[in-house]
C-alpha cells in the first residue's frame, strides 16, 4: 500500500510519449495544441480605419472637405489625401496616404455641395507621431509583428485560440493525439443498464461512468464490456484491449475476493505493478501497472470510489499523455459546516455541494452511494491524521 | 441604444420554447437533462456485503466458524447462517439470512480443519438494530428508496449523472434539443482562412470563433459563409438560414457604414429589432431582433467585441433555449494591479490573466486584438461611471 502522495508521484513521473496529428479548425475545439501559433504577417497587415467615417488631415477639421472617393472594406485607396480633402471610409478599410485621422460619421454633416464638415469636439491641430492622439486608425503591426509567437503549444484549444489559428491562416492545426483507453467492467453481479436484473445482480454504472469521465478528460474511450469472474475470460479481454489502446481501465476485480483476477492476469501479460492499493478512502483497492508505454489502472468496483480515483489519478495521467500539463478544477472556498470523521488513518474524500460560494454537506452513505455524486458539485479531502475540518476554514474543492 | 442591463433583461425574459428528444447514454454527456431521474427500485436492491470476508453472527466471533458456502457477487445465498456458522462472501454479494456482520478477510485465519477464526479487534456482542455498528453490510434501500427523485432535470449531464442514469436503467435519457444556430460573417474584406489574401483583405476569424463558441455553449452551429457587402445577397443568406435554424448570428454589417445592410434586411424579413446598440465597450454595435421564436444577433465585426458580446448576451439566451438556467463561469478574485480607463461612459470589459489566484493585466490594444484573447483567462468589467479598479479589490472574472 502506498500513500496518495506516493501514488500521485508515480503517475506524475512515469514516462509518457504524446503523439501528434493534424485536425480541422472545426474539430480543434477542446483538443490540446501541439504547435506554436506564430503570426505569419503583421497584424493589422495595413493601416486601417476603426470607424465608419472620413479620413482626412488634422489641420483641416475647421473647413468643408471635398470627398475624393469611398473606400469600402476590402478595397484599396486610389487617392492620396491632400489639404482640404477626405475619403469616406468604412470600418476595417485601409486608410489612404496623407490621412492623419478618421472622423466618425456621427460627428459629420454632408453639405448641399457634397462637401463634408466636422461637427465634433475640437481636437489639437498637430498630429502626435507616436499615434497617441485617438485618431481611429489601427496601425500596421500594432497588435502583432510577423514572427511573433502568440502561443507555444500545450494549451486546450478554446474559441479564442480557434480565432488566433484562423487569423494566421492555420486551417489544420497540429494537436496531440487523444489517448485511446479501454474500459472493462468486471464482476458476475453486473448487468448492462438496458437488460433485466436477476436476483443478486446490479446494473453496471461504472462502464458508462468511466466512458463519460474519459470523454470529459480528453481521451478516446473504447468500451469492451463486462468481464465475468473467470480468469481466462479476463485475460482474453485484456489481450484484446492491449492490441488497441494506450491504457486499460478495469473496474472491480482488484480487491481481496476469490474472483479478483486482475493483478494476476496483468502480471502474466507482462505488466509491472507499480502499486496495488492506496491509503485513501474511498478507493483503497486502486492498482496501477505499466508495460512499456502502456498503462493500466485497476479501479475499485464501488462507483464513488471509481469516480474519485479516476479524477485524482487517471485524469492527471491522461493530461500528461495528451501533451498538456496537469490541471485541476480546484477552487478554494470556506466551509459552511463542521466536517468530521471517526477514523483518520487514510486520506479521505467526500462529496460536497457549493451553495452561494460556501461548502455544504450533502447526504452521503459511502462508496456505493452513486446518486449522491449526481447531486454534488465537487469533493473535499481530509489528509491523514486530520479528522475535523472547522466551519469557516478555507478548503480546496475539486469541482466535478 | 440600451444599457447592458436593459439588453440582458430582454435576453432573459424573451419567450423561448425548448424542445425535447432522447439520446443514448453514450451521447448524453454535456447535454441538458430534460427528465426527472427517479429510482426504479430500492438501492441497494438487497442487503449486500461491502467487503470480501465472512458473513456471520456477532456473538460467534470468539469461536471457529464452519463455512457453509461461498457467495459470489451475482449469486444468491442458499443457506441461513446459524450459531457457529458463516458464509464466505465477496464484495457486492447478497448477505445471507441470519448474518449480522461481515468480517473482513484480512481479519481472519483459515484453520487446518477448514473452519475460520476471527483475528480482528474485539467488537461489542450485541447488534445495534439501527445498523449503526460498522458491520460491512449495505442495507436494502439505504441509499435510495424506489420512487426517490435523484434529479429534477435542467442540469448539464456530467459523468456522475450518467452513472445515476445507468443505475436506474435509463439507457435513452430525455434531453433538451440543442438550438440550431446559423453563423453568417459579413464584409468584402473577409477571406476564409485557407485562401490567399489580397491587398486590403483580412482572414475571417469570426466565423470559426463563433462556431467554436456555439459548440462550447451547447448549440449546434451551421456555418453559412461570408455575405458580401450587397443587400440582396445578405437577404438571400438570411432567408436560407431562417429555413434551418432557431437563431442567426451575423458578424459585422450592423454599424454606421454604407454597406451595413443587416438591420434593414432583418426588418424586411419580418424581424422586430429589440435593440440595435448597447452602451458597452467593446461591442457597441450589437443588435438583437426576433421574429416569433426565431432570434437574431448582429454582432460587431471586431473579433474581441464579437467574442465578449457572445459570452455576455448570446450564451445566456442559448442556455435558456436549451432548457437550463443561465449560468456563468464567474469567479471572485483579488486584483494584482490597479486597472484604469480614461472614459467611463460605457460598461467596459477587458481581458485579464489569472496567475496564482490573482487578476493580472495583459497587453491588450482594443477590439481588433484577437491574439490577446488567446492569452487571456477571462475578462473583468468596469461598470458605467467607474474608471478605476484598485489593486487588492475582489473582482468578478468571467472565465473563458
Amino acid at each position: 500500500m502506498v500513500t496518495f502522495e506516493q501514488a500521485y508521484e508515480i503517475i506524475s513521473t512515469i514516462s509518457v510519449c504524446p503523439t501528434r496529428e493534424t485536425t480541422s479548425l472545426r474539430d480543434a475545439l477542446g483538443r490540446v495544441l501541439a504547435q506554436e501559433i506564430i503570426a505569419d504577417a503583421d497584424l493589422p497587415a495595413f493601416d486601417r480605419s476603426a470607424m465608419d467615417g472620413y479620413a482626412c488631415r488634422l489641420a483641416d477639421l475647421d473647413k468643408p472637405l471635398t470627398v475624393l472617393e469611398v473606400i469600402a472594406a476590402g478595397a484599396w485607396p486610389t487617392r492620396e489625401i491632400g489639404a482640404g480633402e477626405c475619403a469616406k471610409i468604412m470600418t476595417g478599410a485601409p486608410t489612404p496616404k496623407g490621412a492623419e485621422l478618421v472622423i466618425m460619421v456621427e460627428d459629420t454633416l454632408v453639405n448641399t455641395d457634397g462637401t463634408v464638415s466636422y461637427t465634433g469636439k475640437a481636437l489639437p491641430h498637430t498630429c502626435d507621431t507616436a499615434h497617441k492622439v485617438p485618431n481611429n486608425i489601427r496601425y500596421c503591426g500594432e497588435d502583432l509583428k510577423a514572427g511573433d509567437c502568440i502561443l507555444g503549444g500545450g494549451q486546450i484549444i478554446n474559441p479564442a485560440i480557434v480565432a488566433s489559428l484562423a487569423t494566421i491562416g492555420c486551417t489544420h492545426p497540429e494537436v496531440f493525439t487523444r489517448p485511446k483507453v479501454a474500459v472493462i467492467s468486471t464482476g458476475n453481479e453486473l448487468v448492462e443498464p438496458g437488460m433485466s436484473l436477476r436476483e443478486g445482480t446490479i446494473r453496471n454504472s461504472n462502464g458508462p461512468q468511466l466512458v463519460a469521465q474519459l470523454l470529459q478528460s480528453g481521451a478516446e474511450p473504447i468500451y469492451m464490456g463486462i468481464a465475468p469472474d473467470d480468469k481466462e475470460a479476463t485475460a482474453a479481454m485484456l489481450q484484446q484491449a492491449m492490441q488497441q489502446v494506450d491504457m486499460i481501465l478495469f473496474s472491480g476485480g482488484v480487491s481481496m475476493g476469490d474472483f479478483d483476477f486482475v493483478p494476476e492476469v496483468l502480471v502474466e501479460a507482462g505488466f509491472e505493478i507499480d502499486f496495488d492499493s492506496v491509503a485513501v478512502q474511498p478507493g483503497k483497492p486502486t492498482l496501477f501497472a505499466h508495460k512499456g508505454a502502456q498503462f493500466c489502472f485497476g479501479l475499485p468496483g464501488n462507483p464513488v470510489s471509481a469516480y474519485i480515483q479516476f479524477e485524482l489519478l487517471v485524469t492527471p495521467l491522461i493530461c500528461r499523455m495528451s501533451g498538456h500539463t496537469i490541471h485541476t478544477k480546484d477552487i478554494l472556498l470556506p466551509l459552511a459546516d463542521d466536517f468530521q470523521r471517526s477514523k483518520a488513518k487514510r486520506h479521505s474524500w467526500i462529496p460536497v455541494a457549493i451553495i452561494n460560494g460556501t461548502i455544504h454537506k450533502i447526504r452521503y452513505n459511502g462508496s456505493g452511494h452513486i446518486s449522491a455524486l449526481a447531486q454534488a458539485d465537487g469533493f473535499i479531502s481530509f489528509p491523514i491524521g486530520i479528522s475535523h475540518l472547522k466551519k469557516g476554514e478555507l478548503t480546496n474543492v475539486r469541482q466535478i
